[in-house]
This record gives C-alpha cells, structure tokens and sequence, in this order.
C-alpha cells in the first residue's frame, strides 16, 4: 500500500476524523437527512459552534450536502452524499473495531503502566 | 450503531491516528518486523523523537511489540500483534477509500471556496 502519494490529505481527513466531531455526525446522519437541531440534540456534548463547522467541513469535502427549504422560518437539513455514505461504511468498520478491541487495550494500558513504574 | 458506549476511548483511537505518525508506522510494520532505524529510514519526514513516541502508542495499546536483541550493540525490532495487524485491515480500508476519494474531494474544496467567495 502506498500511503505516500496523497499523504497530506489522508492525512487531514484522517486529522479531522481524530479531532472533531465528524465520525460521530456522519453516523448520525446515515439513517437519513436530519435537521440542525435534530443533529445538535442526538449529538451529546457537541456545542452550536463545533457542529456547525463539522457540518460545514463536511459540506466542503463533498460528503454532506446542507439544503434549505423555503419554510417560515426556513429549516436546514443535512444529508450525506454517495461519498459520504461509503465513507460511514469504512467508519464504521473502525468503530466495530474499536469496540471489540476497547477492553483489550485498556487491559494493556493498565499493564504497561504498572510495568513503567517499576 | 453506538458510537456513545467506548466514545471516549474511540475519540482517544481515532484522534491518535489521526494526530500522530500511527497510521504510517501500522502499514511500515503490516510486512513483518522493523528495527527502529529501518523505520527511521522507510518513514519520510518523522524524527526520531516522533517515532519513538508513536512506537510507545502502539506497545502501550497492545498493537506493537518491542523486542530487544542481545547483540552487540543490542538491536530494538518492532512487530505488530495479532490486534495490531487486524487494525492495519481496517485502516488499509480507510486509506484506499481516501485514495480513490481525494481527487473528488479536492474538486468539492475547489467549489465550495470558490462559491464562498462570490
């Protein structure tokens, strides 16, 4: 595998899916489009402003799209794109991962923890 | 999905990867096991200083092994473990899905900033 080719931008994806919220919204919204505040209120612990630049970012890389309906007042909603998708299903392959291997590096933290303070 | 369960230690995984060198030293080591300086070498732009952090990481998680050679002078060889090379399948994933998405993605940045600049 090469992973030098497009290393800077795998690695600000990889960077953004690490530091923000964006793992988290993209599976929120693989059920289907939701709204500004149905994101913020399934979201727990994200504030106004960091979902609103996860959104945005996301909208920007091609892997949400933001529409606007003429409502009164008017509602935004949010939705993947095709990207987006196929994104949420190689994310979710890590967050399988990632639970099926949480117990098994804590036990190994633990371990090399007390192992350092001898 | 629940990403709520081991959310914390899922944003501290996926942040680590994203953040630090992990994801390049994971696919150095998906081959077999690696002496320190071979990693140095194969591993453009890491100082010595980052690889040996990423290094402790992924010992620390239980996905790397440090094993010390007696020769003269001692030789260090990392290798991954069992749960280290099931993580490199997952990410080879990640990164061919970045791969084959980058050029889409720059082409989405392209617009979207040309639009917000209008």
């Amino acid at each position: 595998m090469t992973v030098d080719a497009h290393q800077a931008t795998l690695r600000a994806i990889l960077g953004r899916i690490g530091d923000k919220w964006s793992v988290v919204v993209i599976c929120r919204l693989s059920d289907g489009p939701r709204r500004f505040n149905e994101l913020k209120r399934l979201t727990d612990g994200i504030t106004q402003r960091m979902l609103s630049a996860t959104l945005r970012h996301l909208e920007r890389d091609g892997l949400a799209t933001r529409t606007v309906h003429p409502t009164v007042p008017p509602s935004v909603e949010y939705a993947l794109t095709d990207a987006g998708h196929s994104l949420h299903e190689v994310l979710a392959q890590l967050v399988r991962w990632t639970e099926s291997h949480v117990d098994g590096i804590q036990r190994s933290q633990e371990t090399y923890d007390t192992a350092a303070r001898r």
